[in-house]
């Protein structure tokens, strides 16, 4: 279990020449590739969960079945950008996360992502496990912090 | 112009192996990617306002700033999907699209799109110009189609 | 079993926006992308083998084991390039193709590409199956094309 | 000028799941992006020299006009991989590169990569200049490292 820590999950990205268009910035579909990549970062380093375990061997996955996203300024190829996640909401399936970027200080791009659990075997939608819905509950975006983040009160009970 | 058309506009397209993930499934931000072909049809294709010429030689972009999207039904390598775009506002700078994917007669993904017109000169925005803005009209989505598609009727002003 | 066909199997691609880099042209490493939808086109239509239920439900692969590639005239978004395929060599576990892209009557890009056949359950080499050795022999690239195209011969054996 | 290196320059690359195809292994095409990330790498870090102002500000581009791979064994997501670039030749106005993938100890991807230095204005070659083909020299292959790399012996010139 990953120590008590608070939302947002950090990952820094270098823009590269690939993720930009003729127009010279980041190609949007691009942005959501970097998007799973913060996704795996948090599961590898936030979550503590090996994230090609998960898939590979216990055969699950987490497909986005809603997003929404403002892209409000241009990302240019040799910025490294800020992403940031924090959860909003755990269902008993599926799992709404805030996901944005920042660079040269403003926020640059910010989204909505709705994922849901899924057996990579038949497709079929699974509950989210204990285990997991309390590693995710430690990102849980606080209104306030003054009672520290969730996860610790979780851990006191346990 | 184009002749009198209606929306949506349709185009087709495989599922293509790098579209898909080890899930075996379309990896999310490849629908982008295919959201990029559909507009870049519809211009050739639909509007009749050649893609390149209006990147390369008009130096003119039309960057996403807003998409909402839901997946409904994962699509698999070798299906053949029906990609459509109607048009649901045209305003100043800026342009809304409805997209879908049909699969197998069921809706997987739909999606709306605002993207907003600059030059690729210096990223300004700009004013979208009538000619073009009466080729966006032709695929305004109509609640009623009794009238005729609306650029039937701009073209009798005309 | 395909009419009796000759070499090389021929497919048009729109070189698209998503191709294309900071510096307006095909970014190298999507042409290899643009390879294998010529693979995928040439099983579909040209050997007459649904590429999707070779991978889905035969469960086999091409993975490559080897290319060389000259990139000699550079692509733009925009144009039209003819992609062309021909068979070298079938060895026992092995296929050896010649790719090449024509832009403007002009050779763009030429590559030599070795894929070996496996099972995609355990990614063990397999034996290139007479029917599919046959399928390819069709595509043998000829010296001589005055006694026809070899699947012609084949075929009046069988 | 960076101080005195010998050849390999070396940078590690995690897998990750938009690498990978339905077969859940690496898809060569992505080898060619990270085979480029490792060129931006080898320019920030290695070569110290801005690889987004050489593109952005110095308008200039180093597109490969060769490239030639052997695929020896496949990389799964999750795998750490140690990509080698050394140089092996500095032509008037090319460089070629030898780029390795090595996992688990063992060499997984060997390229020989020939790129041309051009001006992304005109598209026109340009003469590799003294101070670039200086940091360059000193990432040349040795075949005896006895009297150092190459670059310590040019800045003792100097």
């Amino acid at each position: 279990m990953p120590a008590a820590m608070k939302a947002p999950f950090v990952s820094e990205k270098l823009i590269r020449f690939h993720h930009c268009d003729p127009a010279g910035i980041v190609f949007y579909p691009q942005y959501f590739v970097l998007f799973h990549e913060l996704l795996e970062d948090w599961f590898n380093r936030g979550l503590e969960v090996d994230y090609a375990d998960f898939v590979s061997k216990e055969r699950r996955g987490l497909p986005t079945v809603h997003i929404d996203c403002d892209f409000r300024i241009p990302s240019k190829i040799g910025e490294t950008v800020e992403m940031r996640l924090a959860v909003t909401r755990i269902g008993n399936t599926s799992l709404t996360l805030d996901v944005s970027v920042l660079g040269g200080g403003a926020l640059r791009v910010s989204a909505h992502q709705v994922l849901v659990l899924i057996s990579l075997d038949d497709g079929s939608t699974l509950t989210i496990p204990a285990d997991l819905r309390q590693r995710f509950a430690c990102f849980l975006r606080q209104p306030n912090d003054a009672e520290g983040p969730p996860c610790a009160r979780i851990e006191q009970k346990g």
